[in-house]
């Protein structure tokens, strides 16, 4: 039977704020490692036995930057999907659209595996074989949940009550699902030993799904049935990705799957698992991921300490200096620092929240932005002047385009550039120059197989982005 | 009779960190009110009646810092001196340098008042008031300190005992001095009331100074006279300047005026002031110039806050957000952050102290790094370039160089140049550019009347500061 991970790319992760941000949210961090949670998903599933093909759930703004990952993940040897969200819309609409894709495709008995794009499991063979319990249990007609045995009382997860009675192959069918507990609940819980921390991961044989939301979340499917008819499909060698339909996808229901179907359905099952799983939820769980020093203190960045216990830091490039303080979690990025209390790394959200109110970019974009060709960081900005370090890919290449207000000199600090500039095209080779006068139409692309890095200085009295008209665009942008 | 101010810019001020450094040290902080403490200690110096110069007396480093400030503070209108220390040699040598440097231009009756850069003074027009009082008493023959009325028990500071029973016109005879406090012995000061602050400020008559010196510490006296004669003197218009001979000068002994001087002698006078004295010796002295808000917040920048109170925050062009926390001093500058308890505002130093000792340049530079000619500011540097934002002040000019690793491209964003690169000499206009071949001599102006902006962005092999070869320099600086 075939498999097919599902990889759900919603969350923003704002309790991880200033490093998560829409636009670079919570799979991509960096973890000290050097790898970021979106490859590491990505390497476990198209690990598994008998996958067919990976699919991910995402916003269409990540659809780039998440293949890019998964291109550096080695992610070639399989086949993949992509389901491109305008927006987010919980998880039943994603797991329902997913469904019914792999049931055109794959026919009902195909199996599939629902994965967050940003959890963490250390013990990848045993997740392996959790995995392969669950898929028993799905092609009996089971909806499979995997139940993570609680390690302490855990108040921010919501539990999962297995019926002991009712024992299964590698499993036991689900009493009922429960709300995060009070402490005191959950510390019954844990005593209990029946009870175990809802992973949002799932195993699901494809046509008992869509049965099941047929009987308990008829409303769901048939929004998500629309949106498919309207939605629009690009396949390509070993690839396929679907856009849906904004419009239509707005009607879909915002509904959890655990809610619309998981809580209801009589036919949910668990696999107890220890994997060393985390969710990585806030910053207290992303700081136990660095090594503790003699006082406590955990360091990602090049910190300074008089007398100070209990911190952790996480600051690249810059220098942090920390004098007779404790249980801080200081997070520095080029443009935002956070100064928080461990005890209320929950409420890192909230900022977020404050700076959306305020319409600041800071919850949306760093410093550094990603574009289909590379990247670009604002490294400077002035009255009448901006500084760009620009990254293009090998073989990639920015629109033809043409700025009103503004000319551009271009230094190439590394690889080789073609550009044209007005009626004359021409290579820059590394420590090679050329300016482009305001009104020019230009293009810049690497023929390269390395980076091309290159400075962009910007010269005017107008620098904002939309003084840019393109003419022509390898990834179908629009002008504006 | 003549009054000579002398403004002693010796400290580091290293409690002030991060953004106060070796070389930019805490009289050229920006306070809130966008001014720093050097040109008000100029202006306050200026301003007092009878004024025949302003004596500076500072760290050779400085120099041209110091002189743009004045420029920035009106300064034109008096006349200037500099005494030009090769390091710093406590205050004793400072002040002995001084008076015998004023009794040869001025003679023995001038008057000579010793005030600190970087001490703030709310209420001058009560300063000035005390500067008559004080120059009553160096006229007979009184050596005088300017005695704080202390608001509360300190127990940082040292304190004066008055003789209250013997007046002087305008103050007292002094009993002794007394160390630092521990806090029961201050509380009896401040209840006693005739125990002041001792500020570091004085007035003397310069012969009765001179002849004072010869009594009670003739070795620093007669070691300063040989420095002088090995000095080197450059004259201008209404401006003197005195390079101490650093062989010479590290002879003397390195002892404080307080203790070769002040606590010996019997001719020593106190004038009680109220004059909204403040030596801002720390980051909580520093946190009281901003207003706080209702939680206790005092922000000197951007900040957002969730559930935070009674916290300092000074950052400029980056955003902070603080979610909490309390009593925390948080300083944010381009390339260090600073997190320290304000209980521990004292131990800033310490950080300062590892610095040094681990050959961190955080201690002692500033990403904008002064020069004669102007500034230059570090933007960014990575494999094979570094970019560098220029600012060339009106009239001036670079040396004439050469650099055997590097490239460089020059892109004026504001003002004129006029270049000499290799053979030509050409001028550029704002929003043009030049390209600097290594091994190629060269020279950046500015010939225009407003300041000189431009993005140099090196690449080459070896990016360092060394790589480089003098060939004319207005300033007088040798290679290397």
């Amino acid at each position: 039977m075939k498999l097919i991970p599902v990889i759900m790319s919603g969350g923003v992760g704002s309790r991880l704020w200033p490093v998560s941000r829409e636009a670079h949210p919570k799979p991509f961090m960096l973890l000290p490692d050097g790898q970021n949670l979106i490859q590491k998903t990505f390497r476990r599933a198209a690990a598994l036995e008998g996958v067919a093909e990976v699919m991910t759930v995402t916003n269409r703004e990540l659809f780039f930057k998440t293949e890019d990952e998964y291109r550096l993940a080695g992610g070639g040897a399989v086949a993949q999907s992509f389901i491109l969200e305008p927006f987010g819309r919980n998880t039943a609409a994603a797991v329902a659209v997913a469904a019914l894709q792999l049931q055109e495709v794959y026919g009902a008995d195909a199996q599939m595996l629902i994965l967050a794009a940003d959890h963490l499991i250390k013990d990848e063979s045993a997740f392996a074989n959790a995995v392969v319990k669950a898929r028993q249990l799905a092609a009996e007609g089971w909806l499979v949940t995997f139940g993570i045995r609680p390690e302490y009382p855990e108040t921010g997860f919501g539990y999962i009550e297995a019926d002991q009675d009712t024992p299964l192959a590698g499993g036991f069918k689900v009493n009922r699902f429960v709300e995060k507990p009070d402490l005191e609940t959950a510390k019954q819980y844990l005593a209990a030993g029946n009870y175990l921390w809802n992973s949002g991961m799932f195993c699901f044989r494809v046509g008992t799904l869509v049965e099941q939301f047929e009987a308990y979340a008829s409303d769901v499917l048939g929004a998500v049935r629309e949106t498919l008819s309207r939605s629009r499909l690009s396949e390509g060698h070993r690839h396929r990705a679907i856009t849906l339909d904004a419009e239509a996808f707005g009607e879909v229901p915002d509904i959890s799957v655990d809610y619309a179907l998981m809580e209801r359905s009589q036919r949910v099952a668990t696999v107890p698992c220890d994997i060393g799983w985390s969710d990585i939820g806030s910053w207290n769980a992303m700081s136990e991921l660095t090594e503790a020093d003699a006082n406590g203190n955990r360091f990602d960045g090049e910190v300074l300490v008089h007398q100070a216990s209990n911190n952790y830091v996480q600051s690249h490039g810059r220098l942090t200096a920390l004098v007779g303080v404790e249980n801080l979690i200081v997070v520095d990025t080029p443009d935002a620092v956070l100064v928080a209390h461990k005890d209320r790394a929950q409420d890192v959200k909230h900022i977020v929240s404050q700076l959306k109110r305020n319409g600041h970019d800071a919850h949306l974009l760093h410093r550094t932005v990603n574009r289909p060709w590379g990247t670009y960081t604002t490294l400077e900005e002035g009255e009448r002047f901006k500084i760009k370090r620009i990254v293009v890919k090998p073989g990639a290449s920015l629109s033809l385009q043409m700025h009103h207000h503004r000319s551009e000199h271009w230094i190439v600090v590394s690889g080789m550039a073609r550009v044209v500039n007005d009626e004359r095209e021409m290579l820059l080779d590394t420590n090679e120059s050329t300016f482009i006068r305001a009104g020019h139409k230009h293009r810049l692309e690497n023929p390269g197989v390395i980076d091309l890095v290159l400075i962009e200085v910007q010269s005017g009295d107008y620098l904002c982005e939309d003084d840019i008209v393109r003419f022509q665009d390898i990834y179908g942008r629009a002008n504006g």
